[in-house]
């Protein structure tokens, strides 16, 4: 039998996403385990169910009898001791911790204390999972991990980056190692250059305490965006197993060139009063005084020979205009010899993977005007995920939960990616650039329009007026 | 002021395409010219409006006053000098032979002899359309050529094929010549096979005498399937100029190679009973002991560098499964190295220009089956002109008069490009294969399967079942 223990159980992501995701999974029947949820308030198994039970739709009853409470105090031993004999009779035994990052040491440590959770457990496994931030900087994420590897293996350790369980993006790998049509183009020679965008339209909202220490570049680049960038670049892997794959993006990340010129390739910015959202300063439990970044757009360049010359233009921030996620590839243009039409000029080709919403994925290519006969024009193709499965994909979380539960490392953040993405995110950090306020509600500060502008490119255009 | 002479003018295809498309240039402000229609009924110009009008959606009070009744014997030497006294006033005059091919020499030789028609008007312009068959083997069109030639210069004569003024056989060029990730695969390198499909599900209908005269070979593969193959083959022209275009379509049409072994390359169908369709012999006008093929599959290769080792296999038959057009470009696949599944293999990518019905473009590529990981599956991106512009596309005989009156010869076919044809065409039907029978409403003869998988290829499979 399997035991889930949750700590931080009563937290938002409990409720809003680990719950609903394993609730799916009971139902299709993947879920052989009982639930332990663990917080600090005072509440019992009657309480928590029904507490959570509003961040459900389904039959409820069946599930509901899989959880448990069991209240402790992150430092109290005793409450370990009593959580060591609910989970005796279990040999395998997964534990997420979904509280604040500085409770990660303290926890792991009375696991291991204990003994509920061990190295080298004698029957079955021990299996830990760290939510998302993992340190806020190289040097915290190293004695982090110094902490956690002295516990337990790294084959043991799940840090979630929960878009690496969106579909499409399991799904960069796919379409580019079984196309040919697109991994023979997949180069310098053909791409002309790469877009990462993931953009919100919402501020900061209730989470102004967490992301007043964060801002953007920790945040969203040193996961999300560097997992995309990754993905997008790296080379071919020997095999789908998860170290093959973590090999090779790591090897990409390290190619990135962080130089001299950095203060010209990075643009940062922080939002101002625009429709309904405030001042970023005027959020709730932000800093008057923050020069935290919610805005970034940048150029790395990768070197080496299959990208050679080939920007990266990475894009996010909060309070823009719309909440899209997406990877734009452009391909080289070549010169205009027929049906130029009166620029002269022909739309080059693009290849977008969209992560969310909508996901899927579109080639935009020219083809003539009807009636007209010396100029093509750019149109679509598309294919959408939903319009072709419905909009039953599964969640992220369920999609990872269910991976922990098979021991399938592939789509969780080894060691060194977490290392190598800080070491980029710590250099980023040191540039000297000067914090630019953007109205809530634009595209972010001008300054990210200019970025291309000298490469005489643009940003690939908002999906949803592009659409 | 312009004067379009319609011979033939109360037969099928004067009142299902010419009257209809002239209409709708009328309607757009596009024809500025009168019309006259010359048959060999006993009509006048009331009788004629009322006949050509049940063919027309819309306004035609404004149209038809434009149209008025000439009655001509072909060989009526008078009744041509009484149509000259109705077209003197007009300098710019446009013929269209939609007669039987039998009467084009008398008639332009009528045109010729009383000055109607010459080939160097002193003011304005003559034009000569000429509709398909043109000769019904090589022969016999050098033969016609000959006295058309002997009268007007190449550049006065258009031989039409309304293939051509199809949408999405324009676009072949469009798709091919401005996407660089399209032209940059377009190569025995990276195209694995090109398939060119045009079937029916219609028996011949009512066209039985002069389909049984004639056969898929000279009706389809002749103009149509021969015009397809050499847009999707040729080499880039050097403009958009009708010459430049024609040159690299005979060009490519000069390198097929039919040598001994066309009997294993070429299978010949003749329908039998299925479905609403009688068998081949019994439609009306039909010879009982008929030898005429209703169905051609053939595997064509060129002898270039880029088509090098790229079979293009061709076909087309009546009294099939469906109705479509289409060209599909299927890609080389390389060899499976991630996700290839319990298979072991990927399908390969293609490319599909819809010339009919529904024209469009897609394209067919891997991504992963959703909750799937080990194996990719085909999917595919679509682009829809109907979807995108409405179903409002002008037909191909509207495009195709208005090059005319515009005097471009592009979509049209130049002598060159019909000799070949027909050289290509003779060689096919010298090759002794059998007449295969096989039932309407099938895919035709088991044979012309047989012709792929001997190569272990299939044909790209019916569109209908495909999307």
């Amino acid at each position: 039998m399997t035991t889930i223990v949750i700590f931080g159980a009563t937290g938002d992501l409990t409720k809003r996403k680990l719950i609903p995701a394993l609730f799916n999974l009971h139902k299709q029947g993947k879920l052989n385990a009982k639930i332990i949820a663990i917080g600090r308030k005072p509440l019992n198994d009657e309480s928590i169910r029904s507490e959570l039970k509003q961040f459900v739709k389904g039959d409820w009853n069946t599930f509901k009898n899989l959880i448990t409470y069991h209240q402790l105090e992150f430092h109290d031993s005793e409450a370990y001791d009593a959580l060591k004999k609910k989970v005796a009779s279990d040999q395998n035994r997964l534990f997420y911790l979904a509280t604040a990052p500085e409770s990660f040491p303290i926890i792991i440590k009375q696991l291991n204390r204990t003994g509920i959770a061990v190295k080298n457990p004698k029957k079955g496994w021990h299996r830990v999972v760290f939510e998302k931030p993992f340190g806020h900087d190289l040097k915290s994420a190293k004695q982090l991990n110094k902490e956690i590897t002295t516990i337990f293996n790294e084959r043991q350790i799940y840090r979630i980056d929960h878009y690496l369980g969106k579909e499409f993006v399991q799904n960069i790998l796919v379409l580019r190692f079984t196309n040919p049509i697109f991994e023979r183009l997949w180069d310098a020679d053909h791409i002309d250059n790469v877009q990462i965008i993931s953009v919100e339209s919402d501020g900061v909202l209730e989470r102004g305490g967490y992301y007043d220490k964060s801002g953007a570049l920790r945040d969203m680049v040193q996961n999300h965006l560097l997992q995309l960038l990754s993905l997008t670049a790296m080379e071919i892997p020997k095999s789908l197993d998860a170290d093959d794959i973590r090999d090779q993006k790591v090897k990409a990340l390290k190619t990135i060139k962080i130089n001299a010129d950095w203060k010209n390739n990075l643009v940062l910015g922080q939002y101002i009063a625009g429709g309904k959202v405030p001042d970023y300063h005027k959020e709730k439990d932000v800093s008057q005084a923050s020069t935290t970044e919610t805005f970034v757009a940048m150029k790395i360049m990768l070197n080496n020979k299959r990208w050679k010359g080939v920007p990266f233009y990475v894009r996010t921030g909060k309070a823009l205009t719309h909440k899209y996620a997406e990877i734009v590839i452009t391909f080289k243009q070549l010169p205009c010899r027929l049906f130029c039409g009166p620029t002269g000029k022909l739309t080059a080709n693009s290849l977008v993977i969209r992560i969310q919403p909508d996901e899927g994925v579109e080639l935009q290519f020219n083809l003539k005007e009807p009636e007209q006969d010396a100029a093509a024009v750019p149109y679509t193709m598309d294919f959408s995920h939903e319009a072709e499965f419905g909009a039953n994909t599964p969640e992220a979380y369920e999609r990872l939960l269910h991976d922990v539960l098979r021991g399938d490392q592939t789509l969780f953040t080894r060691w060194d990616e977490v290392e190598h993405a800080w070491k980029i995110v710590d250099k980023l950090r040191s540039v000297k650039v000067p914090l630019r306020p953007y109205k809530a509600g634009t595209h972010g500060p001008a300054a990210a329009l200019d970025l291309l502008k000298r490469d005489s490119r643009d940003w690939s255009g908002n999906r949803a007026l592009r659409r």
